[in-house]
């Protein structure tokens, strides 16, 4: 039996050599797109080619099978219809290539012939040393290198470097299916495990508990192989880095859809969620919070405490910020003396929290000042230890107005914060957003979510100090 | 007494004479601003700016005070020093104006002085037939002929007229916070009432439960000033129309932030989660639920039963929706044999509910027509009494092609049906849901919210039937 200790994975996100199978029509066949998303994306490793039909393709020769490749292959990835795919992947293994990802479908999926094709994929992989992500699945990205084995265009150029280890049981997941550019998620690795006939969530999260570029993970699982081992990979990983889990198939009916499509069956739901709190991973419910909480896990480092400022353009929304944060462990923080005078000083208004800026902006000449001074004197008290801060963008001021404000705010401040921008224009919108994405702090589209992230990350520090 | 049965609430939303009390400052003044943008709105009333500082603006003759306008007023919009306030309305009360919005902030809101001269209008008020709504409010905006009383810009040149009224206790959800333009969302009526010192959440309600352009509300709400009456009128109005409730200021601390931003304290929460529900009306919870979820009804008709299809371009999208649809009270659908006969027939993995379209969708050469057939299919089965569709927007079709498969299958379904577009292009996904919008298919940011709205649906049609 494999080890699953997720040392033999780096072949699916550093392979030095490549071959693709798959149709290589020219700007439409699935090999043909995925060699051409591999070099628009960076990746410099070897690449071949292999399809009887052609002789070369971009440029590089095409492989009638992987037997004439003269040099070693680390990865397979194979794009070919499904009765093709054994035999392919027995050559392969005969070759000596240590891994494949198999991005067919219609294998237990499908059931029925599916079904058996997929065991003769087991079968031939625990004979082996060669690992299998797959079959269907859309396998991997490496932000890193510029690595993926996704046959379908994305329509943007790469994924921005960082820290999150997005992982799936779904290829909606990954970047083909998402807006990673327009929202500038900070990415280490990508990865969808398909009908797991080997490698599964728990090769996974051993390999990206010892990736360097990884800091956070969110993981969408709808079935779990093996409860004890996935239970005791996610312990391992929670005590190094924070772990998300997306785990749909909560109903008995969404269980059965799950199995409709992975051909594997969920179990009971109050299972996962105990064994999960227990790990010290930290459960998220949406797809949304999949997305969108692990940022602020990937820019900040954990804070001391869960004292919270809320900070509001409107005074409506510091009373929602307050509920979640309420409702998400936070705590509402009392600013020291110095600090409330130091805010009534610039208004008499301002010495509560939540503040609404509000009326005081708009009984002064210069908002925009008033707005930096009040986010600095908030983020500098020692009685404060996150914040969440929530501004209008549009006419009020240019959107490099807001982005140098923040700049020079982070020159003083290191505590976590979140911000939602809400405004008339969704461009403008989320054109501030991702400029202060790039800036490190995390943005969010809804309010409570800009909350709720602030509630993850306190919650994992007092894991991390034993406190829960 | 006053009566707050709404008969009175015509001079906010549709007056025929206006005096606008305010700067009236060249492109800046907020008298001039609001002004500009009843204009360009379409608002075709009568007009009086009221400011002994100017004798012109706009090309219209400015008024030194209310008593020179020589026209009866139905409307005073005041947005004046909070000192001068009360001399004012007390003038508009003299000459006969039927109804004052008062945005002015620093009343009730900022406490001492400001609770008094609060006061003092609340006795303008009690002592004549006048009404008022806030201060500390942007006021009204009315759909269906341009008129406003916000007087900040935009940045775009209307709402889209259609059935919802938006209400709340905050300026964040008006116009001139909101990029409506870009939702598209179908608006009736949208109030904020501020303070309330006169005009508040009873007469809203049964001002809106008359009025022929409102099919359903939403209400923001932080605090009730008299419960027994906001209940009737909750259920006098879910009765003939529904009604959904955001009431933040859940919790404690919530409540007080409230309570510094309103001049308003809130009460125990579970006390309004109980009453609300007997009432008919429906709460949401968050941000998104407050602006997403009343698109079904005003779109749709309510439907017949619970039994929903979901049809999907992901599996794992399919299983996420329905956890969902569980947890909203619908069931899913079970397809009749004839259905799954025709669904078979296209392909034998298109037989279930979800109905993941993924896999049949790469195995042909026309992607677009099965995707169509299959819709077309589904909604026709007397099984299924609404629907939620995830669809990708990207590479495979221009959105043109979604949208007028759309109109197509429209022809012949009158089923609800909610729509989840996903993709690597945010302006791709915005301009397809916004064409969508537009042919009356509510569209959402994220799949919970797509199937909640359905799960809304379906609760207020068993209200309705005396099931609930």
């Amino acid at each position: 039996m494999k080890s699953r200790n997720g040392s033999d994975l780096w072949a699916f996100f550093e392979p030095r050599s490549v071959a693709v199978f798959g149709s290589l029509k020219d700007g439409m066949g699935l090999g043909y797109v995925l060699i051409k998303n591999m070099l628009d994306f960076g990746f410099t490793g070897k690449l071949y080619p292999v399809n009887p039909s052609y002789s070369e393709v971009l440029g590089m020769k095409a492989y009638p099978t992987v037997k004439e490749i003269a040099d070693s292959v680390d990865l397979a990835v194979v794009i070919t219809p499904p009765h093709t795919v054994p035999t392919i992947i027995e050559q392969c293994a005969k070759k000596g290539v240590k891994a494949a990802v198999i991005v067919s479908e219609n294998f237990a999926d499908a059931g029925g012939e599916g079904a058996k094709l997929q065991q003769q994929l087991v079968d031939i992989t625990t004979q082996s040393d060669m690992r299998i992500i797959g079959p269907n699945t859309v396998g991997v990205f490496n932000a890193a290198n510029g690595f993926t084995t996704i046959p379908y265009p994305f329509g943007y150029d790469g994924v921005r470097k960082g820290g999150i280890a997005y992982c799936s049981q779904t290829g909606i997941v990954l970047p083909q299916c998402q807006p990673l550019e327009d929202r500038a998620y900070p990415v280490s690795k990508m990865c969808d495990v398909g009908n797991k006939c080997d490698v599964n969530e728990v090769d996974l999260l051993n390999y990206l508990a010892d990736d360097a570029e990884t800091k956070v993970a969110a993981l969408h699982i709808e079935d779990v192989k093996d409860g004890r081992s996935f239970m005791d990979a996610a312990r391992r990983f929670a005590a190094r880095k924070p772990l998300l889990i997306f785990k749909p198939a909560r109903s008995e009916a969404g269980a059965r859809a799950s199995a409709s499509h992975t051909g594997s069956l969920a179990v009971n739901d109050r299972v996962y969620g105990n064994a999960i709190r227990q790990t010290g991973a930290m459960r998220v419910n949406t797809w949304q919070e999949y997305w969108d909480i692990p940022k602020v896990f990937a820019y900040h480092s954990l804070p001391r405490g869960n004292r919270l400022a809320i900070i509001s353009h409107s005074g409506g929304a510091g009373v929602v910020a307050t509920d979640v944060a309420v409702e998400s462990g936070l705590a509402i923080a009392r600013y020291s003396d110095a600090t409330l005078e130091r805010l009534t000083k610039l208004s008499p208004r301002l010495a509560g929290n939540p503040i609404d800026l509000g009326p005081p902006l708009s009984m002064t000449d210069d908002p925009l000042s008033l707005q930096e001074k009040v986010i600095s004197i908030v983020l500098d008290d020692a009685n404060v230890d996150c914040a969440t801060i929530v501004l209008y963008v549009g006419t009020m001021a240019p959107i490099s107005y807001i982005v140098e404000m923040f700049e020079r705010v982070l020159k003083n401040v290191s505590k976590p914060m979140t911000v939602w921008f809400y405004g008339t224009s969704l461009s403008l919108v989320e054109e501030v957003s991702r400029q202060l994405e790039w800036l490190g702090v995390p943005t969010y589209t809804d309010q409570e979510t800009a909350v709720k992230a602030l509630g993850a990350l306190v919650r994992y520090s007092r894991f991390k100090s034993g406190l829960e």
